[in-house]
């Protein structure tokens, strides 16, 4: 997505090898037009999936959810990251380990919200090693529904998450794909293709 | 907001006289185009305003701010309740009490994408006790920038927030005003006039 890349090669700071801090259009400030038209692209890229639902985690993947599911017409639910004190009982559990955070959370779902004839679309802003994918697809599947796949608005590339997704027979999508973070330049997959 | 109060009573549920629980559409699951609306509505209402950023505080605050943003042409900035590892220096903090949780956190927003000439509309998906918009008011005003309003999806009316708000100076904008939850039901502040 030719939009987006720009925005990370203007506006990405390259903290180190391993982390890419998008905070001016991604994860802290957002730039409205750029999640609608991320929400647009994805919603092409998924069209024809018959999606009932666009599943996310608080807080960085609800701009871009929220705008896949503006498109998809379809309701967005987003994941917590602690358990919330009015959503008690008949929820669905699966513990995630952050590696950023170097701590495990048990992320949450209402059970009234999924069920087994939903097919769903995992919405997140970045794909570095799949903990937080992975969680939400089991929550997917304790319910017996679908995933219908994992949409990424930037994949590191070089981290093992989209490749253990693949394998694990998900379908991945990533509007950008970051190859490497070396040297303190951003260099993206397909500039090595 | 015709639209907004239906859905309060067709799907909100009275957990007890203090909470309102309306998971299924603004704090959970999310109904894109009911968000799309709110962002239109506080739009139209805070027009003429030269709103030049939109703040809110993760997580259920960024959909309605994000399509208020989008409206406005803007970008939308959400304050983080935990302090990010990408987030360290240059950091505006205020302390926010938590009535729900029973906790104080301190809110951050980076220092680089407020100033001194921005006019900030602050946005929320629930007003109670006033805190957590307070805490923003006071980030803004840190450096100098003007709080244009408080645009809020749920004021709970019967809580002091509002109030608070209004008597503290600012403009205060809500969607719907709960009057009361007492035996189970959901009455409007409207009702009552």
């Amino acid at each position: 997505m030719k939009l987006l890349k720009e925005k990370v090669m203007t506006e990405g700071i390259v903290l180190s090898d391993q982390v890419l801090k998008v905070d001016s259009f991604l994860n802290h400030q957002m730039d409205p037009e750029l999640m609608r038209e991320i929400g647009g692209e994805f919603a092409r890229r998924f069209a024809g999936e018959e999606i009932t639902k666009v599943l996310t985690i608080e807080s960085s993947g609800i701009a871009p959810a929220i705008m896949t599911a503006l498109e998809l017409k379809v309701p967005m639910i987003f994941a917590r990251k602690h358990k919330s004190l009015t959503l008690k009982d008949d929820i669905l559990v699966e513990k995630v380990y952050s590696f950023t955070k170097r701590e495990t959370n048990e992320i949450t779902v209402s059970k009234k919200f999924l069920s087994d004839s939903d097919r769903v679309l995992i919405i997140d802003d970045f794909l570095a090693n799949g903990e937080a994918a992975f969680g939400l697809a089991r929550i997917v599947e304790q319910v017996g529904a679908a995933v219908v796949g994992v949409g990424i608005v930037i994949e590191k590339s070089f981290q093992p998450g989209a490749r253990l997704l693949v394998e694990a027979g998900y379908r991945v999508d990533s509007l950008v794909r970051v190859a490497s973070l070396e040297d303190g330049v951003v260099t993206f997959a397909d500039e090595l293709d």
